[in-house]
């Protein structure tokens, strides 16, 4: 059943946060013991916040190919471990300094700068460990390429390198980014997460390589639409998704004026990218989102090309199967 | 052939350390882009220093178990990686605040707070991505079970948890700790990734599991040893072995003491403890340490047991087999 309504798929997003939130819950550390600050600082900042949209697009890529709900749901909650630790080292007085996340004081104010660091850093080892068990899959070649990928996906040639862009693009007497390292910075910070959640389901459920890179194309072009509004919503919250469309249009269309397209490309791509971005959290518009992914002339609009919304299914096909909708119920 | 002199080992602890040096220096990530800062980092913080101590118990274990260097490399490397990281995140101001390692800045004070953090952050991710990887093993299960062995070495119940129970011991109005809560600060700050180094060379030989349970055994009270030794000396370097034997064994009867043992009992265990160190360290000594680490009565030195050195290979034996020597040359 695909997700027809933006209602629908509210429902079907807190659906997955709940039971994602569930899983994360049973597999934090707790009880008493000497050290059980650094388990509360973990527990504190994974727990009950965000939207869980990494998480969902790994349960909603879990049912496009039929994995079970616990290898899904444990894969969501390593990669949510993961999102968490980078917003406590982010926020961390050295880099971003924010004393709030979500609303509530951040790690290091709600505890201490060393407590903060070592949540980080054992958020991070948990993710691999609760990949790496048997309860994740009973092939243990699945489990190895999800470790794999997860941690090039969040190292120094994803989200770590972004995030040192990131950086040294706000250091003083920096020079302004041009649009490709813009688009660079985004693609490794966010993008990277992002795309090894819409394709950990894949990898779940054994699909082709072929299968698997149209769903890490699709997931790219996600990443920057969703960057894009999302930087110049310029929001507490990192999750923000609520935006009407024409909304989300004329932000995107300023944001890509700012990478430096004229007014007129920008508006072309604006109505594609956060178009797709919009429709794409209902992954309904996955297929749709996948053309666009397959024609990088795209990002260069001296020739755009329209997409009708009613882009048959049909012409989208891997290997001769569909790639389906998808329902997270 | 056995190890059978300090100038020996000493050798093969050199080779060792320059072996896995090459490997760690082929794994970093390099080249030229922008965010070549946090390569630097890495690469500044994990190359060119150190004994290499955890690399050499896994090349040691390796040797034992027939593994190849490839995986034996990669593996120690993987270790080191974490170990490295760990170092730089203790270094941090908000944690030991210390300008030095190894004689040289630490990585903070050669590049800035925010780096560090970052390099730290990515070296984690680099370890598990290159457990994860075909070259280290070519059967997945191997390679998972590393990831996870690694995963629990590293987190909360492991060093993480360790250097939290240690930064909660220096709070000012903190209560001295009970020799019981030391010991356990130890086993988890440093005891479980050398014990992890211990045991990998069995996980990659697929040894039984009795086997590697005696090398868990024998790798704590290594650990332990190693640790109290070094707790004494408090110098710089995290990885200091040059100590004659008689300074050592008076060093470890004054920890032990400390712990709570007096005089008398401390002089056996220390004797015992110390002596299985550095004779650990040849792996000659892995049989006799073995017995040690299967009587725990040991460690509650009412009743001191005397190990002649020159106890039988014999004596010692998992389903028949020999653990035998080692010689990593």
């Amino acid at each position: 059943m695909p997700l027809s309504s933006f209602r629908q798929f509210e429902a079907a997003l807190a659906h997955a946060a709940d039971a994602t939130e569930q899983t994360m819950d049973r597999l934090l550390p707790k009880g008493r013991v000497d050290e059980t600050r650094v388990y509360e600082a973990m527990r504190y900042s994974s727990l009950g916040g965000g939207k869980r949209l990494r998480a969902f697009f790994v349960l909603a890529g879990a049912t496009l190919f039929r994995v079970g709900q616990t290898p899904a749901l444990r894969t969501a909650s390593a990669i949510e471990f993961v999102h968490a630790y980078s917003l406590i080292h982010d926020d961390l007085p050295a880099m971003d300094d924010d004393d709030l996340r979500r609303g509530k004081p951040s790690c290091h104010k709600q505890f201490d700068e060393a407590t903060a660091i070592l949540a980080g850093d054992a958020l991070q080892a948990l993710a691999f460990e609760v990949l790496a068990h048997e309860d994740t899959h009973g092939d243990a070649a699945v489990r190895a390429h999800l470790v794999a990928d997860l941690a090039k996906a969040s190292g120094a040639h994803g989200m770590v390198g972004g995030q040192m862009l990131d950086l040294l693009a706000e250091e003083e007497g920096a020079e302004p980014m041009s649009s490709a390292a813009i688009t660079r910075l985004q693609r490794l910070k966010t993008g990277a997460l992002i795309s090894f959640s819409c394709t950990a389901g894949a990898i779940l459920g054994k699909a082709t390589e072929s299968m698997r890179t149209h769903l890490s194309a699709y997931a790219h072009d996600l990443g920057l639409a969703f960057q894009i509004v999302d930087d110049l919503l310029d929001v507490d919250s990192d999750d923000t998704i609520r935006l009407s469309e024409s909304d989300a249009r004329a932000l995107g269309e300023a944001a890509l004026r700012k990478l430096g397209f004229t007014s007129e490309e920008s508006l072309i791509v604006a109505t594609h990218l956060v178009d797709a971005a919009m429709w794409g959290f209902e992954f309904a518009g996955l297929p749709r989102i996948l053309v666009i992914a397959e024609r990088p002339e795209l990002k260069k609009p001296r020739t755009p090309i329209c997409i009708a919304k009613e882009t048959p299914v049909s012409a989208l096909v891997d290997g001769g199967n569909h790639l389906g909708y998808v329902a997270v119920s």
